[in-house]
């Protein structure tokens, strides 16, 4: 998985994506849990995609074939929703478009960590949780890391996620404090944000839609790395003008609604923290 | 299908439905899409009408009895739900009840079409749809029309909507820049609303609702006409006091709650475009 | 279930109610409807508590199992979702777990009429309803009251709510103007919230959700007073902040987020109406 050519991303590459995704005004299809789909919806609209929530086994793969890229998100996740998940998976690794996996929950309980496993395995482009998710995903799909640990330190994390991206062939972004993307090898830290944004339902699902908007512009590596710069930098905009959550959501897509390189410069880091050495 | 008594309809006549329809606090039986749910009872809310939200088929029949209108929307269409959306429409017409059909994707996929032309051939009062999903209904309804062409102009779509609407029966409203309501003959032009209006998710599909809303109290043709100005003179007045999408859906509903007759004058139009010759 | 221990619940009570719920920050596991997942999950994130949206048959048991209370909310009623509100009920009873039962639009149709009356006999720890719907299932539980009134008095419904109580051996909550909470002989008024309130959807169903996160730190009765209060008082401070409906769910967000013992003690009253005669 490891290449070279994403390893010095800037800000400045974060803001050609977004130009570049704006542009595309991708088709993104989101197969997300409920709590998820207005704000996804939402968030997807204001940064200048064209979202489409569209689940059922019937016509997966037919939306898949029109969209640009998919999410599929398991936070509420029921059997009469599973094949659709399976089928549009596979569908869009068949036409080589794109797919986001976000595994909410993974660890809680059986049902879902192994349908988590199954999805990591069902050829994502990039998988994106937060600490606990993404070590308990790596852990169950025996791919290494320590499993859940509600102390799990960031290094922790980072482990998991590099062990992760080798079994699964994605790209693995772990959300927290500091982002990371990595591909197993090269990681980068992504800054912004604020300690609002875990106060305010779903915004990490909406991230995941907003790295699947990416990813139709970009590769996988360099989508995860833009589309963490442009929500972080637009959540820190955005929590600069709250004083409290309940603003939040409406705020954030303001923000990612007026983002422009200026605002990307001033509240997002993205720093290389680790290179293969070739 | 053509009548004469609304050719003549003004901003008045919808400040005098919107009257009758807060006097009649109309309840309003909701099958809709996740992403639409909320955002449509607090519509329905701050306009003075009473929601539901009740889609399963052990229950629809006695809950359409007690409801003064029903909404049908598609747009997280699922297998489990259609039995549920059938006996709904069903019932509605046999205790006369309006019904307003919101096709949502129409034309996306064959799954999503085939059920959007089974429920215009229900018995819809009026069915409310953006251009591209007028048109493909129309097309697959076999009524006319173009079918989905994603540089539809206003005209064609127009063609399509009352091709639709002799088809079905229904009235058709076609959101856009421009709204516009037909029965087959006649067509009332409605402005109002914002650009920023597509960028906050499901308000379309709220629209839809307040049509159902004001169906309770006024013919389908102007309720349709009277909604759509109510409903785009709160947008536009809710878009005047915003900078970014985010927190369009709460300006909405303060604008819906605070509507008056001077708000309407000031911000929506009404216009007899074509008028059929008797 | 008379006690004499929650007579003289005051709001210093709630605000060490409130600042115990924090310190645990428990996880509440909801199983409730579509419209209300969102701001439940803002509601308990801004109060202090951790909320999950978890409602598979297949996973409740392990669900539970973890949480520290639990929400069953019938508001989106559908067979696929009865079974696991089953299987949670009897889990979080096996554990000594606290359950919230919100029996939404009881007396509407058979359907959800009766699986309300089979959940209140499934042991909940605490009953909220507004008065109609604690009416109607106080009168379909065989437990006395008179049934759906549409003019219902308050005392009728307190009537109804406390035979609720004797035969459900659950904690009755009646929110409306003034809000009671019942052991079925004491009965404590609380008062606070604002008209706007019940314009903004949902906002009963999260407060449902706050009297789950109480419960996992307070006795039912104590919780439920406290939880009353705590979102009465944040729910009037809110109200004093806007001019409409549309902006009601941020500011209670702040509100909760923000409230401590000088908002409590501002903006909600706690006062015993009856107490039992020992």
């Amino acid at each position: 998985m490891s290449t070279t050519q994403h390893r010095h991303l800037t800000v400045a590459d974060a803001a050609s994506a977004l130009a570049a995704m704006r542009a595309a005004r991708p088709l993104v299809q989101n197969i997300t849990n409920y709590v998820a789909m207005t704000i996804s919806a939402n968030v997807l609209l204001a940064v200048g995609a064209s979202p489409a929530m569209v689940h059922a086994a019937e016509e997966v793969d037919e939306f898949v074939a029109i969209s640009s890229a998919l999410v599929i998100n398991i936070g509420t996740l029921s059997p009469q929703w599973i094949e659709g998940m399976r089928r549009a998976a596979k569908q869009a690794v068949a036409l080589g478009k794109p797919w986001v996996l976000d595994p909410v929950g993974c660890g809680a309980t059986k049902f879902r960590t192994d349908f988590a496993v199954e999805m990591s395995r069902a050829g994502p482009a990039i998988i994106r949780g937060n600490a606990s998710e993404i070590m308990s995903l790596a852990g169950a799909a025996g791919a290494g890391g320590k499993g859940v640990d509600s102390t799990a330190s960031s290094d922790a994390a980072l482990a998991a996620g590099k062990a992760l991206a080798r079994a699964s062939g994605a790209v693995v972004a772990i959300t927290g404090e500091t982002d990371y993307v990595t591909d197993g090898d090269t990681v980068v830290a992504v800054t912004g944000g604020s300690p609002l944004m875990p106060l305010s339902t779903a915004l990490g699902c909406a991230l995941s839609a907003t790295v699947a908007a990416f990813a139709a512009v970009r590769p996988p590596f360099e989508a995860a790395v833009a589309a963490l710069a442009v929500y972080g930098a637009a959540g820190a905009a955005a929590a600069a003008r709250v004083t409290g959550p309940g603003h939040l959501p409406a705020e954030l897509c303001d923000a990612l609604h007026a983002e422009d390189a200026g605002m990307l410069e001033r509240y997002a880091t993205i720093k290389t923290v680790e290179e293969v050495n070739v």
